[in-house]
């Protein structure tokens, strides 16, 4: 490879010909060679660091610290990477300097050098028209960038990804739950058989669950509104100009469409990233409730001859290679997969979030990492399940009525009349004769039969249907 | 021991002849002999099983479907509980069945025994004047009260224990920032010195994490507010009257002071804890502020001659059985374990909710317990940190002073002045030469000593700092 | 209550008059209130420094640095506390400074002025015969003693609880593989029917996953059987006569009958505990697995009529509050809580490990509380599901065979006749017509009859089964 | 792009026309859109399936139940598979089948499909020569191949990346406890002065930690040796010809070079992944060293003026866009992020692994992802960790003799001579006064300056320093 020579304040690098990148960049490639095919930065962080390079330039410009000029070159390139034309020149891994410093520079180093090139110059130019530091970096820090790159990616996906397929899951079960509002089923409590509810009702839980979920989500969206941007070094924003950080924020707002503000406090916006922790707390509530609505689905439609099967859902692929004709489960499998992730990655979170200390929390990298990894499994996974099994869901009545036919728990609805004792004695007669409810409960003369049939009607056990 | 017999639907039980615990509660303890000297069911569950017993038999009552005697027999027990006269009546431990049934019935057994005893009856009559199942239990299910008493138990202890000591701390730390808005000290990013700012600001950014805290667990209240009460077996509500759920949750906010409402969809509060674990996922989120307070403060305090040493905390005790004179961090220290604890929790909890299946989750009691343990640590915790630690810190000037003096980091304030590159070249040969920033500013020949003095000014570089 | 002046290098106490306790144990109960009723330091530590204690004096007697009249009321006092005599004389709660510095003074106060009493002495004489750091912790520092305390209360109780009633649970379960190992029954993969195995086949998986776990255990062992004591403050063995490190734990694996030695590198053994961390990788391991058995038997024990089925477990107590007659599989619930719980208390014990800082780690109450909890209660917890749930489990074999009777997958045997493809075809004509495999198959033309009875034999789908 | 149809049991499918994969593969694509950009199926995986289709191969062909032809055709596609020529015929993510069987099937059908084209055959004939399932997949399942591409995968990085990196650091710092043996420094326990000890001691800890960790791994290594091949559906081992199991471990441990067997009881080498969750307990117990001792190179190196600045680690890259000349510990970062990662990686095997049923895990894909995420990370982290750190550390040797010349913990080598009282009082009084021990003692009339030479040497604190 061709390569050019680059230079920093610790001295020169070689740098590939073509790249433009400087020697920031390079060196963090240099120095860490981790996972480098498996875990690049993620591409929303890039944009991220696009949207708020703009920000920063036209604030810079207003306030007049930055010739316009520049401002513009700064804006044009920005774009560039927005509309992912630049996507390569951002190579760097999570596992860097847990500040993120070094996908600062290489966002101001891209900036500057490309920008260069627009103005007509040369990457070979052994000085640059746009200075990494100076100019893009104009009123910035890596430890008030990263954090609101943080932020801004971190809203964005939940926005544009997480929230609105997740809904859509819960609207299908909504959906779901009034589709099947009179198919009365048995109860399973313990795994065992308890009272009936209807089919509607078990799925208007699991919709329940969901909406709660995103309430959750809902909830954290303030803090994450909140951007460092403007505190610089360490919360202080030295070297920035007055009105700086209030501006800079309703740019990144205007840019985004995002509802961002300047953080309240900036020494926390720096030194902790609790908004990311909490706002993952949100999202593993909501892997919780995913691996119980998965686990469940797959158990309800399990058989197809040997199992529960009370729903059939979509027919996807073939589920074995040596088991002709079996069909399984998958998007369960994928969604729960999920779900145990998302778990594993709030602690890593969790950990990061912890362990920072004075002025900096330095584990941002692997934290954006996990929340971005999360939101998006989250939402993906959703978009999956829904499309994939949610909607084809339908019940088998065949085996949901023989269910409720059998089930000892009927009766239940005898202890207003007879006493829970008696209503136990029958369950239990009945359960060791193999016989039925009825005609046990006539046999040891605590009712008629007709009084059987009036009193245990498994739909009026179900409470309100509609 | 003394016995008498009891029994229940399958068969003869022998019970501790003074207990007022009958048959099912004695099963419980012969069955589950798990750690039973440290893992009681926790005490805030036996208090919230009164209020909601009590509740649900005054609803009964004015619901006509149970006399008035035996409901205030029942709110008496209830009283008898909440005032600690039963404590001893509640043997069960935390690992029983996944329900928590069986402490349902231990509270309907006592209430309805230890009311029978009132009415004037004896723990051997066979036949008692409130049966536990029939009367005590009226229009209630394991299924939800057992959640019905979790949301009690956690909405409580967060009122009154959690909140008001996060409240204190954060009030502590907040005077501290207000305290401290003058002492200007170094800053730190990395370990590594970076520009200076005031010790205020470094405790408000404490301070704004505990108000974000405070607010994380504000969030989730509303959903821990709805109650499950009215559900019963499989969240249908069979077995109760018309009006009662609602109802009923009225009389639990009336009883406790809190605003208890009925949860709006009764299957996902039995068979889901996404309340419990979404609240927990605010106690995690301050669980990890916590441990970045307690870390900083003890490193901070460092010392008192080989460390940082720019705060004081008090001498509680001796910290050494062998290093006489020695004092230790103990408060952060506890803190941070408290933390770690509460981060350990939270993964409990979260495989708890995430494993419930069908119409009832399994893993109550070891949720709640969890839950109730977090909430308890994090209250008692920042009592203690705050009282025996965090009042009394103070700066201790001539370490701050000799630290910020010393920094090659105020370098940064020329950077608009002289740009990045000469700062740096700068800062490296001060370092190298172990010289002052201001001796090789000037013999590099970027400035003059006045210039350096008037740009050059740590105060001037912490923003604003009112 | 009455109360005695006792006095430390920071000044005068009030301490109970009749506590064998002296200022510094009392410093720490006025300055950790942190969940005081619920989070005693576990008797298993307690326990653990009587034997440690012990052992020093006698070692400290030998190498001629304490008199043997001191030596031996320390003994005679540490065996008091072996006996169980002085608990109440422990107050103190895991919540306390992270060495454990508390609770070693603790030990060291208490067996002085017991010993002072049982010399003759009163609580109250100024000067008494033994004095707590000088003679007690004489050759020891809490830095020392507490790892060592958490390694001798790990080894021990992994020892006499976990390891023998797992192993008795893993033995039951094989018991049950042999006994079942006739009954064929459908396999199920992906919760969807699957090819025949046999029941025992079945349990013989769950036998041999504890198996493993126990091998994991006893892997750990090595480095918990390494023993700090002797390094005193920071790991160099300061204030220890020559050849003690290795003496004591001679005298402390003889006392125990434990196979304890010095631990090679004291550094380590301060500064890390990553036995624990490393033990309790095996105990999370084993809690992985008993969840996976407990889950499984709870659902193939579902039903009674509208579930899997296929074994009875043991019914234990009346299952519902309001259901008449039912029984739930209360014992796989305490289990798969226990192992929620256990997994939970990893990730405590995983973060303090980590957050250890220099010459000491000062996580080591928390730890060894996470640790001593999780043995404690997956050895309990398998004793309890063993006794009242596992030795009583036996097949229903009409749901077995009417479930093996009707798969589909039966086809599978078909593969190597006449190739997956026709195989498919014939599963998924049957499922679509209800039809069984072998009229379906013979309408399609691809066997005989004949072929179908010799080819598709569900026993002979079951490879090995002896 | 053009397309070619293919078909499976289910029906026809659109292939890429130059697909080598056919239909199953195709599904999996279209059904999965889930993070497909980052999360591939891991290449270790698709390495692993290459050996094992080319031992299934062999030992087909060596039992009789596969042609010469055919089995060399296999083991050659396979053989450009793992010199790394078919990778992008691997596209299938993750987040599938929670067996992995469409990864196998991908694997099945490349194989088949190459092999027929190397046969002369074209993509678009309708028979192909070999047939994936028949042929490729010949005595095999999904069930026991994936879990045996996992076993193969995970023991493969930990010999080739995991542990020779760690053994590679664990050595250096080895070699610096040597180094550093004879340097003096103070001890810090609960981040405050004591004791002092030498700098290679310190080191040693360092070294002793990872020596164990090490042993941690190989111990797991033999549950890890054990493969799930010939188990096929259930671990039965239906389909397979006598003998097969054996024979098509020992070609696998042929062709890797690795102690490969066949799994004892292949019932939980299926249903269960307790193997990879007890090596990964290995591995998170790796991760907290590795906090550890990232936590303490980054504070012992903190500084350079305002921080501990004992030792020196080399400067990499400038470290701050916006403060000039500033350097920071990012190996450690990288490092300390790795292990937060790691940890959280290990709760998301744990659920996994505890949340199988029956006779088969569904977590796989999910698990091995994890696993081989961690390993990697460990292994590419440590190297980076010690190429570009740890080998360059160096003592500051002024600031380490100025620590232990004004440490007030010099004190404890008083406790022999006048104990630990008066030596308390010695400390605390030149605290107190800001004095030095020697005169303060002196002064007190404890001692002589004589004796106070004589008596307190740190190197003679330090035990045995060789």
């Amino acid at each position: 490879m061709e390569y050019r020579i680059e230079k920093d304040t610790m001295g020169e690098v070689k740098v590939p010909a073509q790249a433009y990148w400087g020697a920031q960049t390079q060196r963090s490639i240099d120095n860490f060679k981790i996972a480098a095919d498996i875990n690049k930065m993620p591409k929303e962080i890039i944009a991220a660091f696009a949207y708020l390079k703009k920000a920063a330039a036209l604030t810079n410009e207003q306030l007049g610290v930055l010739p316009k000029e520049k401002a513009d070159l700064i804006a044009q390139v920005a774009d560039e990477v927005l509309a992912g034309q630049l996507l390569d020149q951002f190579p760097l891994v999570v596992w860097q300097t847990g500040s993120g410093t070094q996908s600062n520079m290489n966002a101001n180093e891209v900036i500057a050098y490309r920008a260069h090139v627009l103005h007509g110059g040369q990457l070979t130019d052994k000085e640059k028209f746009l200075h990494p530091n100076d100019d893009v970096n104009k009123s910035q820090s890596s430890n008030d960038t990263f954090p609101t790159a943080m932020h801004i990616a971190a809203y964005k996906i939940l926005i544009e990804n997480t929230i609105p397929h997740l809904t859509e899951l819960r609207d299908t079960l909504k959906k779901k739950a009034e589709d099947f509002k009179k198919v009365v089923k048995i109860g399973r409590t313990h795994f065992m058989d308890a009272t009936p509810l209807t089919l509607g009702q078990e799925f208007s839980g699991y919709a329940a669950q969901l909406t709660h979920g995103l309430k959750a989500i809902q909830n954290t969206l303030a803090h994450l509104s909140e951007l460092a941007l403007g505190g610089t070094a360490v919360g202080t924003g030295i070297n920035t100009p007055k009105g700086y950080a209030k501006l800079v924020a309703e740019k990144i707002a205007e840019l985004t469409g995002l509802p961002f503000i300047t953080a309240n406090n900036k020494f926390e916006a720096l030194a902790a990233h609790d908004a990311i922790v909490e706002a993952h707390g949100a999202l593993k509530t909501v892997a919780v409730s995913l691996m119980k609505i998965g686990n469940d689905i797959r158990m309800l439609s399990s058989g197809p001859r040997s199992g529960i099967g009370e729903i059939h859902i979509p027919d996807n692929e073939p589920g074995s290679s040596i088991m002709p004709g079996k069909v399984n489960p998958t998007q369960c499998e994928a969604l729960t997969m999920i779900a145990a992730q998302v778990l594993g990655n709030d602690v890593a979170i969790n950990i990061g979030g912890a362990t920072g200390h004075f002025e900096l929390n330095v584990f941002k990298p692997m934290m954006i990492y996990n929340f971005l990894h999360s939101a998006r499994l989250i939402g993906d996974g959703c978009k999956s399940f829904n499309d994939k099994c949610a909607v084809g869901i339908e019940p088998i009545e065949a085996n949901i009525k023989k269910h409720v036919d059998n089930s000892l728990m009927l009766v239940t609805a005898l202890n207003p009349k007879i006493g829970y004792y008696k209503a136990a004695e029958i369950a239990q007669t009945a359960h060791k004769n193999g016989s039925t409810l009825k005609e046990t409960a006539v046999a040891l003369g605590y009712l008629t039969p007709e009084q059987f049939d009036e009193w245990v009607v498994p739909v009026n056990m179900c409470g309100d249907i509609d």
